[in-house]
């Protein structure tokens, strides 16, 4: 069997041993450390006694962390009431959650769900290991075990870990939650597009023009459209076990009312499990990933939850009851002041889905999948009574990857952090618990998928040129003064500037011949999970047949799946 | 002489009479009113419960009002500390005094300077009087002297009116501010354009192109450009009486450093009256409008004062400082309590100067001069103590020329509000006093000087169809949903709201028939002045040969102007 000769070969990643050496970090990190080494160490040593000052005040233990990252989320709407007056909303919640944490002003992410949420989890670009891209059905692709995540960093450090809700980092077994550091998890394999966009009734009701209007007479190519309900949905597994399907039979159809209740699951969940955190001995990290506020469909809607009336923002406003819920219940357990909270979505609106959604770029242009502002500034809070200013705003340059470094170290557990590899994530500990311009980044290089894109540093974004333009005519773009890059400075700095932003760029670059970037980890969709639906194995067969295509034509024609596909067929036509 | 010809022929305005016959207003507002009447009656009855108790609390008399109007400032760049950092600058007083004020989340202005002034003044929209248009140098025309201003009506109900700053209302004597309401005013007669534009300074830095840089040799009319120095600079004037030109000698040169000490001179003279007014009986109606933010030239800039650092956005911070120190000084004074303070923007932000300036449109689409909503929204707030929610917000749609009512109203003067004309403005004192739905306007016709460019129903704003174009066709946006107009849902609503919205603004048209529109005062520019420079005088003469050219030829080739040129030419020549 195809499956059987492509058997699981991974190992849970036991690379992390607690070391002394430096974190390797990109080029740009060591200009600046060359210029602040002095004030860094000054830094350091403050945030190190605020940080065993935390500690002796809590028996001994490092804070808790709950990690919340929310889907397709502009900027400007969460925490700001006059913006969601602006959008005839309100998350309350989240605002009140707000005033009690840190905004990261310029927090950057990546342009999409997946490379986002792989450099939150490996502290790493995407692109170091091929997982820039968003894969939205069966894939047979990534997140390599040989990642060192940051759950399994927190673990080596004594942490229980546990994940509900969206992963989206792919579907095989290796790259899946249980097996990249969680003790715990509770996940849908795939993400949204399945779960709200493929499923009947959004295609009853035109969400994805040609999921299934077309006339079948000349469909030709049975495996050519995504069937929701043959894809595997939400998984639940604990570490290094095999996964199982859950509220999912065989033959049995997704919906929204199986969407709204998994949702209202992972909820459930993420309290039941924080409970049970709670009362443990050890320090936690709870990762609550919704899938709201992305939902496409009016099927079962019961009235209008706010002015605006969008499906994806009066879900956002069902998702802020949740989450004052689960802050209220930090409150009940008495965990609220010993841990630390970050909130912060993924990337920019999914502006296909504009003006239905609810929401469009606002204060920046461009949404998911742009690499302009709009695409990759997003709001993020991290609360932390007492260590870190409520309320408070800091401007500083910050990447997702950074918090991957920086939950390490809060957590005393950045020993673990490999030493191995370059790490992108920067320590903003110091930015954190010390304030405004104490960031460790004034730069970042900006990824579409594989290819570079922009470069910022400082108030300065440089699109970056296409093969053959010369970088003096390149686009500058002053982000303070004009939020919707709309109007190049280039005559202002570009004669300067432009070279100077591409040796940036190039440095990136040519460090990469000392690290070099690798590929996904690839294997059978669906790997490691023990109850796999007839449905589901057929769509995985006619994945793997489209695999075999690429190398076809095998000696006598046809692969062995293409084989049993022909028989198949031949029996049905008798 | 022709301005002895043309002289003043006004007189104060004096129709207003106290008087118990309702408001005339716009058809839409009797759709409205027709629907809920009854509500209505008991919530003005709570307003006016409200105010006797005020005035009972407040010796018998009513509030004081100061009634702030910052130029060309975008939306959310005011009271929103998360967008003061994605700007890269800080106005802690604004944020500060917005925590205690309710904003008008929903307040449009007119899309220019000009316009939104005249309909704050005279709660009419401008096309009705033709004040649409902005000047920008000697142009001969202005508000007609028959227009009922809020300080003539104010003044009516005992009031002292001062006004301080900006005003761009005509350069003609009945437009300016002595002949429109004040008791005494300070004002430059024309705008932020001259004075920091065409200025000297500003010339050098290229700051205009055009404005001094042509071969002269092919110079054919030498009063094609403006010269900011020949130009009426800043006026001084008490009601009624001739105004007189102050701190400008003749010959003398405009520049940047008398620009500065022209906002010194407004910030001093705002405080010193808020000082005597508060010393005085009466009740007290201060206008301050600051020319800052607009600023155009580094002459003299003495270090960054913000991370954005553009021209305009450092002034901010420096208005931002001043507005403190007169918060701070009503405090001292003892008037904080008693006095209503309006502080809002004009119209969007200035779209020539980006990014230089440091502003550009941010929550939404355009700027100055535009009708999307970047061009007529505007931050918006309103502080009265304890009569107002603080920190409040409300949703409901305001039009600038709705202040002019509603501050009447709570002035207690709103039967000093003519009875002979249609009046735009709504009294909005319900929304303010009563909160957020109570708000009595759900549409309003967006004007571009004279010509309809949107009608705005409730979330929805329809781009008025050209002629010929079918409505059915017309542009549609949900503006809650899509702030930038960038996605229409024509397919959604263009149906059924096309021509509904054709019929609103159908409705504003057929009302005009009994209540034409007028045409602006014109008249000699700068009649009334009683100090003109030589210089002045000379750039009088040629704004009128060249009114003189459109009746030419006359019976002998030449008017009597052009004669004296042609004969001043001739002797030049010898």
């Amino acid at each position: 069997m195809l499956r059987a000769t492509t058997a699981i070969l991974f190992a849970l990643a036991t690379t992390a041993q607690a070391q002394d050496a430096p974190i390797i970090q990109d080029a740009e990190f060591y200009i600046l450390m060359a210029q602040h080494a002095a004030q860094w160490a000054e830094d350091d040593a403050a945030v190190d006694a605020k940080l065993s000052e935390f500690q002796d005040a809590n028996a001994g233990k490092p804070p808790n962390i709950i990690n919340i990252l929310i889907d397709d989320m502009g900027y400007g709407d969460m925490g700001i009431p006059e913006l969601n007056a602006v959008r005839g909303y309100s998350t309350p919640n989240i605002n009140a959650f707000s005033d009690e944490a840190m905004r990261m002003a310029r927090m950057y992410t990546e342009p999409s769900c997946t490379p986002t949420r792989v450099a939150m989890m490996t502290g790493r670009l995407p692109v170091r290991m091929g997982m820039g891209d968003t894969a939205v059905d069966i894939a047979g692709f990534g997140l390599p075990a040989g990642e060192v995540t940051l759950p399994e960093v927190l673990s080596e450090a004594g942490y229980a870990t546990i994940h509900v809700g969206k992963w989206h980092m792919g579907d095989i077994a290796e790259a899946m939650p249980q097996n990249q550091g969680f003790d715990w998890a509770a996940f849908p394999v795939h993400q949204q597009g399945q779960l709200t966009i493929f499923n009947d009734d959004a295609i009853e009701e035109q969400v994805a023009v040609g999921m299934d209007d077309f006339d079948p007479r000349f469909s030709l190519d049975m495996f050519f459209r995504p069937d929701a309900s043959a894809m595997v949905t939400g998984l639940e597994a604990s570490r290094g076990e095999l996964a199982r399907e859950v509220h999912m039979e065989p033959g049995e159809r997704w919906n929204t009312a199986k969407y709204d209740a998994m949702n209202q699951r992972y909820q459930d969940q993420a309290l039941e499990k924080l409970g049970e955190l709670a009362a443990g001995e050890q320090p936690f990290f709870l990762q609550y990933w919704p899938l709201l506020p992305l939902h496409n469909t009016r099927t079962g809607r019961d009235g209008f939850k706010s002015p605006n009336g969008g499906l994806y923002v009066d879900k956002m406003q069902q998702l802020d009851a949740w989450l004052g819920d689960l802050f209220a219940e930090m409150e009940t357990l008495g965990v609220a002041d010993n841990t630390i909270v970050v909130l912060m979505g993924d990337n920019g609106h999914f502006t296909k889905y504009s003006p239905q959604s609810g929401f469009t770029p606002m204060v920046f242009r461009g949404g998911k999948g742009d690499t302009t502002e709009g695409g990759i500034r997003v709001d993020a809070f991290v609360r932390w009574p007492n260590m870190i200013e409520a309320d408070g705003i800091v401007n500083d340059i910050v990447h997702v990857s950074d918090m991957y470094t920086t939950l390490a170290r809060f957590a005393g557990a950045d020993d673990y952090i490999p030493r191995d590899r370059l790490v992108d994530g920067v320590d903003q500990s110091a930015l954190l618990l010390e304030g405004e311009t104490k960031g460790r980044r004034d730069s970042l290089i900006v990824y579409s998928i594989n290819s570079p894109q922009a470069v910022i540093k400082e108030h300065l974004k440089l699109e970056v040129p296409k093969p053959g333009e010369n970088p003096i005519g390149a686009n500058f773009y002053d982000i303070f003064r004009d939020t919707h890059e709309l109007y190049p400075v280039s005559t202002e700095i570009g004669a300067w500037g432009g070279q100077e932003f591409v040796r940036i760029l190039g440095r990136h670059m040519m460090r990469k011949k000392v690290f070099p970037d690798t590929e996904p980890a690839r294997g059978v969709p669906y790997d490691g999970i023990e109850n796999l639906r007839p449905e589901t194995q057929a769509a995985v067969d006619a994945f793997l047949l489209k695999q075999e295509a690429v190398v076809a034509p095998y000696p006598d024609g046809l692969g062995p799946l293409g084989k049993l596909k022909l028989k198949k067929t031949m029996e049905a036509d008798k």
